[in-house]
C-alpha cells in the first residue's frame, strides 16, 4: 500500500521517505492498515523553503484574514466531528463520548476561536507607545514555527490544530507541523479540514504543511534550522531535551512542555472533613483516560497520622475497584511497566496494582505505591521518576519539616495543590509549605485536582524547568501562549504611514489594548 | 597592598581569592593602585547560598519597601555623584562632562527611579485575573540573578547600578553582581552606596551581593547552578555565548545582549537633499565615546552613484579630522587592531584610519572601510567581523536587488536604520528595502542614528540572536526588561485571603494596571 503524501507548499504530495510506518489500535494491539511515509530530510529542507516564503505573505495578511480562517478551520473541524473522532478513537483509544466528542472537540475549536478572536482583536502583540519620544513597539510573528505534538491529546494538542498551532498561526507564522506517530490518521484529517479552510480564504499556500514523521537526527536538524523561527513542543523529557539542546546551540526559541508530577499536599483537617470526596477527587484525577494527563496528580504528599492511613486505605479500595483504561500505545504501557518497576527497585511500597493487565492492547493496573519522606529524600532524584499512566506515588512525611525538605527536593512542576479544610485548622500549616511549593510550580491550586486545565488568559500551562523550558511562559491561555511565538520589533522615529496599523495614532479596531504613554488605553494616541 | 573585600550575605569580608588584578588608566595606560580579589568558588558559593535566604526575603518584602531601596539608592547616586564619576573617568577614560555627569550618571538614576515606580505601581507583573473562573496569575520573583555587566558603560550598566540592576531588585530578585575587571573602582564605590541604601531601609542583606571577577569556569558554573534564577549579561558574543551554552544545559534562563553592528541604510534622495547633515550625524554616532557603544553603526549600506562618492569623500574628511577618543582599555585597542585587520585582510579597502596611534594610552584612527556588494556576499560571515570602537564599514551595493540580498546575509542586530528624503522620491526603495531589515533587527529607525537609547517603556534594546539570546525580550524600557527576571505563576481555586496582594479582588493601590475578564483595568476585580 502506498503511504499517505504529505502536505508542502500547498500540495499533497509523495514524501521523500526513507521508510513508511502504520499506526496501531491499542484497544487490540492490532496494525492499522494505513502507511505513513517517515521523511527524508529532503522534504523538510521542502517545508523549509515554503514556510519561509509563507512567512512573507503572512506579515503582509490582515490580521482580520487569518483570523477568519482559524475561525472557519473551527467550524469545519465541527462538521467533519464524526470521522475526525472515530479515527482519533480508532488510533488512541480514548473513548468516543463523553472524552473526544464532547470534551476535547469542543475544546479544540473553542481554542482556535480564541485565537481567531485575538488576532482579530489585536492586543495580544501590546502595542505599547510613547508619543512624545515617536518610539513605539509591538510583537510581531517570529517566523517559521515547528510542532510537534503529544501522544495523549490527539486534538487539542494535535500539531496541526492544538494549542500551539493555534498560537502559532494567530501570531502570524506559518507552521511546519510533525505529526505524534501513534496517530497520525486524526492528524491527516485534520489537516485536509485545515487545508480546505485555507483554500476557501485563499491563505498562502506554505501557511500549513504536514510531515507525518522523521528520524531524530532530522528533528534535531529542523529545530535549529536557520529558516526556523521557534518550535513548540510538547512531549517526553528525553525528547524534549535533546530538542532544546540543539535549538539552544543555534539561538533558536524553543517552547517545551515535558514531564511533570503534580504534586497533591492533603492536609489532616481536610482528610477528617471529607475524606471520602478527596478520595474520590484524587482517584478520578489520577486514573481519568488512563492516567495520561500532563497534569495528573502523581505525588500525593501525606502528613504521618491515622487520617493519612485511613486515607490510604480508601484510595487503595477505588483504585482496585477502578477499570483500567487502555493506554494509548504499547509504548507508553511499556514506559509505565518500566518506571513504576523503577520506584519500586528503589524501595516504593506497592499498595495497590503494579501488574500488566494480559489483553490484546495495553492495560495496567491502576496503581498506588509508598514512600516515608525518609525514603524520597534518600533519593529524590529516582523517586522523581514519572510514571505517565495510571499510577502514583504517596509520600508519607513524618512533621511538616520533612514536608517541606520534600518540598525543596522537587523538581520544577506544571501544577501544585493543597487541600485543607474550612475551618482554618490546617492554615498553620499551609502558611509553612506553600512558599516551598510556590516558586517550584506553575499552577498553585486549593482544594481542587490539577486535571483540567481551562483555556483562559489567567491559565499558566507552564512552570519551572525541567516542567518546561522556561519559566515565564504558557502553553495554555490565550493571549500568552501566542506571545511564545514573537519577537519584539520597535520602531523610533518612524514616519506614521510606515507604521504597522497598531503602532499608528488611529486605534485601527477601537478595541485593541495599548500601553500609550504608562496607561492602558482603547483610545486612539495623541488625543485624537 | 591587601585586595578589597568582597560584599557578601551583608558584609564586606575578605576573599577566598586565588589572585588579585588592579584596573588600568586607559588614557596613560598605567595600572591603578588598588588591588581587587579574583574570587575562588568558595566566595560564589557563599554568595549563592545568602542570595537563595535574600530570595525567600524578598519575596515577603512589600513592593513599597523595594521601591524605597531603590528610590533612595539614586538619591545617594547624586549625593556622591563626584567621587563616582572621577573614579568613572579614572578607569575608563570616558570623559567627566558631558558624558560620565550629565548624561550617564543622570541616566543610572532615572533607570533606578523608573524601576522604583514600577516595582511600587505593580503593573509590570501583569495582574491577570478571571472573575469567573477564579483562575488569578501574575509574574513574580525568579530568584537570585547573576549580572554581569560590559566595559563601555561603567554606571548606566554596571551589574551594581545599571538596568540589569534595577530590573531585577525591583522584579523582587536577589543580585549577585560581578564587576567588569576594567572598572572596579567604580564598581566598588557604587555597590557601598547601595550598601548603606540597604542599611537605612533594613533590607535583606543578601540583597545585593558583588564579586569582581571568577574564573571563566567559575562563570559557566555559576550561571548554570541549581540556586540560580536567571543571568543577565552584557558584552562580547564570545563570553555571551560560553555562558548561553552553560545556562541552557541547565535549564536556567539567560539573558545576552551580545554585538551588534547596527546597519544604516542612506537612500540616494536623502544625500541629494542633505548630505552634509547625514554625514554629521553618522560621524557623531559612529565615533562618540570611541564608537564603544553597543548601538554604533558599524555598516553603512549604500546605493552605487555619484551621491554615494561624495558622502563617502565627505565622510572620510570628517573621519580624518575627528580626534579619535582612548578606548576603554588596551584590550578593546587589540582587539579593534585585529578586527579591522581581519576585515582588510578580506578585501575591505581602507578609505581612511586603520592605524593605531603612538600614545600613552590606548588609540585608534577613525577607521572607514569599503566593500562593495558583491564583495560582502562572497563571505557575509567574515565581512560581520564587529569592529568594536571606533570603526566603520560602507558596503556600496550595485542596486536595489543586491541591497536586499546584503540585508538578508545579516546576522540578527540590535537596530537597523533607513534615511530617506522629504518628498517621497526615495519611497519606493524603502518599501523594498524595510521587510528584510526589519525582521532582522530590534528597532527600526527613520532619519536617525541608533545611538541613544532612551529608557522608556515602547525601546526595544533587543533583537534576533545573535545580537541577544531571545528576540522577545529587551535589556532596556521598564516594564518589558523586569519581565525578564520572572517566572508565571498562576492561582487556581486559591482561597481570596492566600492569593497576593496583586492578585486580589481590591487593587492594592487603586492605580495598578490588571487584565480582568480580557479588559485592562485600574478597577477592582468582581465589580467591587
Amino acid at each position: 500500500m502506498e503511504p499517505h503524501p504529505i502536505l508542502i507548499a500547498g500540495n499533497w504530495r509523495s514524501s521523500n521517505a526513507v521508510s513508511t510506518f502504520a499506526a496501531e489500535n491499542p484497544s487490540t494491539g492490532a496494525e492499522l492498515p494505513d502507511r505513513y511515509p517517515v521523511s527524508s530530510w529532503a522534504d523538510i529542507d521542502a517545508a523549509l523553503n515554503a514556510a519561509v516564503e509563507a512567512a512573507v505573505l503572512l506579515r503582509q495578511t490582515p490580521p482580520a484574514k487569518i483570523a477568519a480562517f482559524l475561525s472557519r478551520f473551527a467550524d469545519l473541524i465541527e462538521a467533519n466531528a464524526e470521522k475526525i473522532v472515530e479515527m482519533a478513537h480508532l488510533e488512541t483509544a480514548l473513548p468516543k463520548s463523553p472524552r473526544l466528542a464532547n470534551v476535547e472537540l469542543p475544546r479544540t475549536t473553542n481554542q482556535l476561536r480564541q485565537a481567531s478572536a485575538a488576532a482579530l482583536e489585536g492586543s495580544w502583540a501590546m502595542p505599547t507607545i510613547d508619543t512624545k519620544l515617536n518610539i513605539r513597539s509591538h510583537l510581531a510573528a517570529i517566523g517559521p514555527v515547528c510542532v510537534m505534538g503529544p501522544n495523549n491529546f490527539p486534538l487539542a494538542f494535535n500539531a496541526v490544530s492544538g494549542g500551539d498551532f493555534a498560537a502559532a498561526i494567530a501570531a502570524g507564522n506559518p507552521v511546519i507541523a510533525k505529526s505524534h506517530p501513534s496517530h497520525p490518521g486524526t492528524t491527516r484529517l485534520l489537516a485536509e479540514t485545515a487545508f480546505a479552510a485555507m483554500n476557501e480564504l485563499e491563505m498562502p499556500r506554505g501557511m500549513l504543511q504536514l510531515i507525518y514523521h522523521m528520524s531524530r537526527e532530522d528533528g534535531l536538524k529542523l529545530v535549529a534550522d536557520a529558516r526556523i523561527g521557534a518550535t513548540g513542543f510538547t512531549g517526553s523529557r528525553v525528547a524534549g531535551l535533546a530538542l532544546k539542546s540543539a535549538a539552544d546551540a543555534a539561538g533558536k526559541p524553543i517552547y517545551l512542555e515535558m514531564s511533570s508530577l503534580n504534586p497533591v499536599i492533603i492536609l489532616p483537617g481536610a482528610l477528617r472533613e471529607r475524606t471520602d470526596k478527596v478520595a474520590e477527587e484524587f482517584t478520578t484525577s489520577c486514573l481519568a483516560a488512563g492516567g495520561q494527563f500532563c497534569t495528573k496528580p502523581g505525588i500525593l504528599l501525606l502528613l504521618a497520622g491515622e487520617e493519612s492511613e485511613q486515607f490510604l486505605k480508601n484510595l487503595v479500595q477505588r483504585f482496585a475497584a477502578a477499570p483500567p483504561a487502555p493506554l494509548l500505545s504499547r509504548a507508553v504501557g511499556k514506559n509505565l511497566t518500566n518506571s513504576v518497576a523503577k520506584l519500586v527497585d528503589a524501595g516504593a511500597q506497592v499498595l495497590v496494582g503494579a501488574k500488566s493487565i494480559e489483553a490484546s492492547g495495553s492495560r495496567y493496573q491502576s496503581t498506588l505505591l509508598r514512600v516515608d519522606g525518609r525514603q524520597f529524600l534518600s533519593d529524590a532524584e529516582t523517586f522523581q521518576t514519572e510514571a505517565f499512566g495510571n499510577a502514583a506515588m504517596a509520600i508519607v512525611a513524618r512533621d511538616v519539616d520533612e514536608a517541606k525538605k520534600i518540598l525543596a527536593a522537587l523538581d520544577g512542576q506544571l501544577t501544585g495543590g493543597i487541600y485543607t479544610d474550612s475551618h482554618g485548622s490546617d492554615d498553620e500549616i499551609y502558611l509553612k509549605l506553600e512558599p516551598e511549593l510556590r516558586r517550584r510550580i506553575g499552577r498553585l491550586l486549593n482544594d481542587k485536582m490539577p486535571t483540567g486545565v481551562a483555556v483562559t488568559s489567567a491559565m499558566n500551562h507552564g512552570g519551572p524547568y525541567p516542567a518546561t523550558g522556561h519559566p515565564g511562559f504558557t502553553a495554555v491561555g490565550i493571549p500568552a501562549s501566542m506571545r511564545r511565538f514573537s519577537q519584539l520589533e520597535c520602531y523610533d522615529n518612524v514616519r506614521a504611514a510606515r507604521l504597522p496599523p497598531d503602532l499608528q495614532d488611529l486605534n485601527p479596531s477601537g478595541k485593541m489594548w495599548r500601553l500609550i504613554d504608562g496607561g492602558w488605553t482603547q483610545a486612539d494616541a495623541a488625543g485624537k
